[in-house]
């Protein structure tokens, strides 16, 4: 048995054991090839079953209709920020961007490099340092928008939205890096979607775009170099190049491995559960751990942010769950405090260990 | 013992078994972590660890001089194609391209894309459908061109640059996705040299971009967005975003394992001597093994085209040599024939093997 300790980092974060174990069994001879599976042409047919099998484990789990484009590419949610105006923005077309944190603060000023005048921002928290979401009466949408960016999960922050916000029925884009397939939800208002598998997905190096149908015909760079445009990915099924193949195989393996255990309701049943075990803990010992959430509904399932009175007792809790077993639990930079990663990868059991040492901590600290 | 075949694909290639044995190995359990290397933070010190090392060693390898920097990034050669004129034709400057295959071809026109009229062909020969690389008489290069783009090795057509190209003393702008490695070489002449690493450093996802510090200062455009500016990778030293972990770790395996082999002095002794065996079979055999090589000194020691008598002939021979433990010899689908790619993971041995195999099917079918 591997040494293995729980992993609660932000990103590159947990795989599922079972995916990494079928990927070690099988790295020096894939599908009985007698290669790894870094080592098959893309073209190779052992390879095109992996890459067939990713894109309608995708389509299945989310429920995908026929109108969606499903894409896997490199450059993770960077590229796509500025892949985004460069394909979409054209002919002066305008965006609005709700900004809720850290990413969504990029994804927009990344856009606006493209875009200048024609990408607005439609509602801010950056003067509460984003530690709520905007209430639905805050959001301003343009008429002209032709649509209205999001960041679903804010994993600096901690928020989440567990109901999209209220655009006026604009086609939402959608920055889905840190929670997508944590729980199943109607593609139907989003134009489109992306995510670094960093986090929830398979590892660094693969971004999955999800574009709509309409969404793809907006798109009319021509003059762009081509691995910039969406429609050319489109059109070779993400082989236009050489595409990330391990990546894509250990996305493949992730993907299986939710289906099977139920899908994506299985999943949510399960992220729920760990969400109410940790903030359970929290709200229990509200005097020792501080969220830094401050509207309850905007608490995020995938990053629990919450800080202990001394800058002495985050350091020896840190230090304290690493000598159990437990790693990635410094906050971010910019916020301090713990920061509690649990993906789909993170087990209720993981959950409950952190709880439990979280419970003699502060007995013996609080 | 695992089952493995000899890989001669063409990319993804074959990857030396030490470098795939060591991932295995540490799959579950990365440097003492409780964690995979997919796994890991790209912040911290586990993974930081290797990536300076893969750094340090293409430093070490290629003997870099303090002025060149070098990137890891994502998207292949075919987001270089993009974002060197990107980057290095703003304000009107001027390149030439030299065309000598498919690759150097599409490297051409993503750059004209971006660079229109600025963008100029300095010699071809697609009207010889490539089958020789341009005499240096061929080869007009424009006083005022900032940079000569060309293809050091053309793995569709199977010629390679022995002698770089001689283009009046300006600098040169490189893809080197299929020979990066192969021997030593001064880097001095070139201001930007890249190469994808899926055919003779690492798996797919990951590009190396070597570029100097004059070609640096030529960078002006603050106006793209950030992935796509050489600058932001140079000063986050390719940390901007998350990078492709794995891919890197993979490239890092391959180089410690070329540098064991006694760098890569060492392994062009290896190449010369799978050119000889090759070659040697074939010209032996020049009325059965037709070269598509014009000129003897054009010929790739990398890919080696070939034609048998008929189709049928063909179809045998594949399909013989993947019953002797042989794999990816059809030709590409422009050129047909048969093409043997000896990447630096191609030992003498498995040329040896392909050899006898040559031998006894022509004795048989000549």
């Amino acid at each position: 048995m591997a040494h293995r300790v729980i992993n609660f980092y932000a990103g590159p974060a947990g795989l599922p054991l079972p995916a990494l174990e079928r990927a070690q069994e099988e790295l020096l001879d894939f599908a009985g090839s007698g290669m790894s599976v870094m080592e098959i042409s893309h073209r190779a047919k052992e390879y095109d079953a992996v890459h067939e099998e990713a894109l309608a484990l995708t389509r299945e789990l989310l429920n995908l209709p026929a109108n969606y484009k499903v894409l896997m590419l490199q450059g993770g949610a960077h590229l796509q920020f500025g892949m985004i105006p460069l394909n979409l923005l054209r002919g002066g077309r305008k965006a609005d961007y709700i900004l809720t944190g850290n990413w969504a603060e990029k994804a927009y000023k990344e856009a606006k490099l493209v875009g200048g005048e024609n990408v607005r921002v439609a509602a801010t928290t950056k003067e509460l340092k984003f530690n709520r979401l905007p209430f639905a009466s805050e959001i301003k949408v343009g008429e002209d928008a032709a649509f209205v960016h999001f960041t679903s999960n804010n994993t600096v922050e901690g928020t989440q939205w567990h109901e999209f916000p209220q655009v006026g029925g604009k086609p939402y884009v959608c920055d889905m890096s840190s929670d997508l397939m944590w729980r199943p939800f109607d593609v139907a208002p989003f134009g489109l979607i992306y995510a670094g598998a960093q986090k929830n997905l398979g590892p660094s190096g693969v971004v999955l775009t999800i574009i709509r149908e309409d969404f793809l015909e907006m798109c009319e760079a021509q003059d762009l170099p081509s691995y910039l445009r969406f429609k050319i990915h489109v059109e070779k099924n993400s082989l236009y190049n050489t595409p990330p193949c391990f990546g894509i195989y250990i996305l493949r393996n992730v993907l299986a491995y939710n289906k099977s255990l139920g899908g994506l309701a299985a999943i949510e049943a399960n992220n729920r559960k760990k969400g109410e075990l940790l903030y359970g803990c929290i709200d229990r010992h509200a005097g020792f751990y501080k969220g830094y959430v401050a509207e309850k509904a905007h608490r995020s399932l995938m990053n629990v942010d919450f800080f202990l009175p001394t800058e002495e007792l985050t350091a020896a809790f840190v230090g304290e769950a690493k000598k159990n077993g437990m790693v990635g639990l410094k906050g971010y930079r910019d916020i301090g405090g713990i920061r509690v990663s649990t993906y789909n990868a993170v087990t209720v059991d993981n959950v409950k260990t952190l709880v439990d040492f979280m419970e003699a901590f502060v007995k013996k600290n609080g």
